[in-house]
């Protein structure tokens, strides 16, 4: 039978995983924290079991937890979403950006993407039956290009994606961006993803400018989110939606025949965790350390680093070291330097190679001091 | 923006659980146990959480668990899997089945699905841009119709859903129907996805016919297993497709896009509590006991139960007791009597009535003798 995405082979994540794991290399490639997370989030995991909450869980989430993310949404962005009716817990970030898509597309729209950009959302649309259209972002500074945005509008664009903050390229929007992008879609019918995994880790005192802030935005927006990325538990593959009401029953819709519920006893113990606000509010300062500590180590070695304003990756340019290309350069790191990194051509649909590598920080410090120490060898 | 699921509303389950809820009826409807699992694999949670395992488990799953499944399918139904690339971890049973159809299916496939069939199918074939034909299973016995689904194929058919033992009927598909099946499809291409979350509640001393034991089924066939329906802990959301390695390839590429990878806790206590089998085999005399209990109790009530072969639903044929269609005889069931019941209605493309509903048995023996004494004011 043919292939439904032709296209697609195993993650570049998986594959970076797979190599670091071969060559004891240290990894920093795929995103994911090496240390743990707060012991009591683990202790109301075990509490919500032994209570008995281990059968399906409401098909949107645990009341208590959508309560909780509207609460936190009001608070940081200043926008309420009526908790039982414009938000809903996924299976992870990567289920939510699935199933809004599914939901809101028709086979014969065009979605836009800006490349560079997380790798499932090309093949989600495809899923979909719909077409990707890609606009690159602006090649160095990594800024979306309105103009070049605004010429690939047509009658048939459905749905635009954004991420902020950006991965791969460790870039924010910033208040005058979301504005104009604000202007630009508001003649337009189009509908908007918001991929803000990374919202707590908006580094220099920056807060993160969430679509919820924005009403031209909000209104026709689906809104990520990812407890995984947040309380370092990115195993437990659970994350949340939020969207105005009208959108919000089509997305449930699709989501009660992918995954119907989400795991019941992760959502009871969030629920409860999240009624203390200091481990999202004390996060850029504990990642803008950790961000810190790699990028003064970087200086001992001939990777030029480019500015990290949020997510807990760091780019590095790595032209004064090799002519290879990105993929290349990584596959030979992890195997005679032993670390491992991600080319940023895989998250170009064209494999754009600008000579840049992404490294993940989210590790303990000594995994990073070890990094660094293989890579003054370059 | 028009909607992808036009048809759709909340599911039966949800409303029924909700209205359950509502008027502290007997929830006897949405299906899954109102007791505990085994103390053993909740603790086997917290030891995985407390040792590490909580950031992205594999794309395909744990090893040790694809491992486990791998074996136990030898054991029981003498196919080998290969646990690396024959079978993947899902975020429970549903979502393996929307992305097995997403991934074998192109817009204009037709796939034939036998009525009465668990509500996720059709709208999951709609999802992938494919045409969902009902077949309807021989009424009053619930068999296969071999004729009638011999009839139904044509050039454009990619893919065949049975499900046994079968939700909502409680009836299970005999070694001669599975041979039938195989010598139906044998000069055919049609692929199979066998539904087979109750395979650990067969009765009356019958084994479980899964695909797996039939060579020529088996090659084409995805097969779905629940461990939440097989260890009581429906609200963890983690179950596994098994299929041969060039379907499950395919397979994958849509589930890297969907989930990514399911929750890591819980894959890693699945697993080591795998290494006994005693839990599984000891299921059917469990759920034999209990089915017995409340078909004893049901002899004391004017509703006329249908045999049950498999599963953890009696169905009861309503007619000595009133007139009304299924679904508003279980809305006043509720609402009047106390006990909340399913209307198979629900699991036909067409609203087919023959007043008959289902109730699961998967409660305390005090829950089914509470709805039974509710019950006999019928
Ligand atoms: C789901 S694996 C990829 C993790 C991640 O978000 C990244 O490394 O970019
Ligand atoms: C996912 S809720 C439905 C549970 C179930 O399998 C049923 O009641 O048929």
């Amino acid at each position: 039978f043919p292939s439904r995405l032709p296209q697609v082979g195993t993650t570049i994540f998986s594959t970076m995983s797979a190599l670091a794991q071969q060559h004891q290399a240290v990894n920093l490639g795929q995103g994911f924290p090496d240390f743990g997370c707060d012991p009591r989030l683990l202790h109301a995991v075990t509490d919500a079991m032994q209570a008995g909450h281990n059968q399906y869980a409401p098909m949107p989430g645990i009341a208590a937890l959508r309560q909780a993310v509207s609460d936190k949404m009001q608070a940081l962005y200043g926008r309420r979403y009526n908790a039982d009716s414009e938000i809903t817990v996924t299976a992870g970030a990567t289920q939510g950006i699935l199933t809004a898509i599914l939901a809101c597309t028709q086979p014969g729209d065009e979605v836009i993407v800006l490349d560079p950009c997380y790798d499932s959302y090309v093949p989600n649309i495809e899923l979909a039956g719909a077409t990707a259209v890609r606009v690159p972002l602006t090649p160095g500074s990594f800024a979306p290009d309105f103009a070049k945005i605004a010429a690939a509008l047509t009658p048939r664009t459905r749905l635009l994606i954004i991420n902020t903050p950006h991965n791969p390229s460790a870039t924010v929007w910033s208040d005058a961006q979301m504005r104009q992008l604000e202007d630009l879609l508001a003649p337009t019918n189009v509908l908007l993803l918001s991929d803000e995994v990374y919202e707590h880790m908006v580094f220099d005192g920056q807060p993160h400018q969430s679509v919820a802030r924005f009403p031209g935005l909000a209104a026709r927006a689906f809104i990520v989110s990812s407890f995984g990325k947040t309380y370092h538990v990115t195993g437990w593959k659970v994350g949340t939606i939020a969207a105005p009401a009208a959108l919000m029953a089509e997305f449930r819709k699709v989501h009660q025949f992918n995954v119907f519920s989400v795991n019941t006893p992760m959502q009871a113990a969030l629920a409860s965790y999240m009624a203390d606000p200091a481990p999202y509010l004390e996060l850029p300062a504990f990642y803008q350390r950790k961000r810190d500590l790699f990028l003064h180590g970087l200086q001992a070695t001939r990777l030029k680093p480019l500015p990290t304003r949020g997510t807990y990756f760091q780019c590095v340019d790595i032209s004064a070291v090799t002519d290879l290309p990105e993929a290349d350069f990584c596959r030979w790191l992890v195997q005679e330097i032993g670390v491992a990194a991600i080319p940023l051509s895989a998250f170009y649909g064209d494999g754009f190679d600008q000579q840049v590598v992404r490294f993940c920080f989210a590790k303990e410090d000594a995994t990073l001091l070890a990094a660094l120490e293989r890579l003054k060898k370059l």
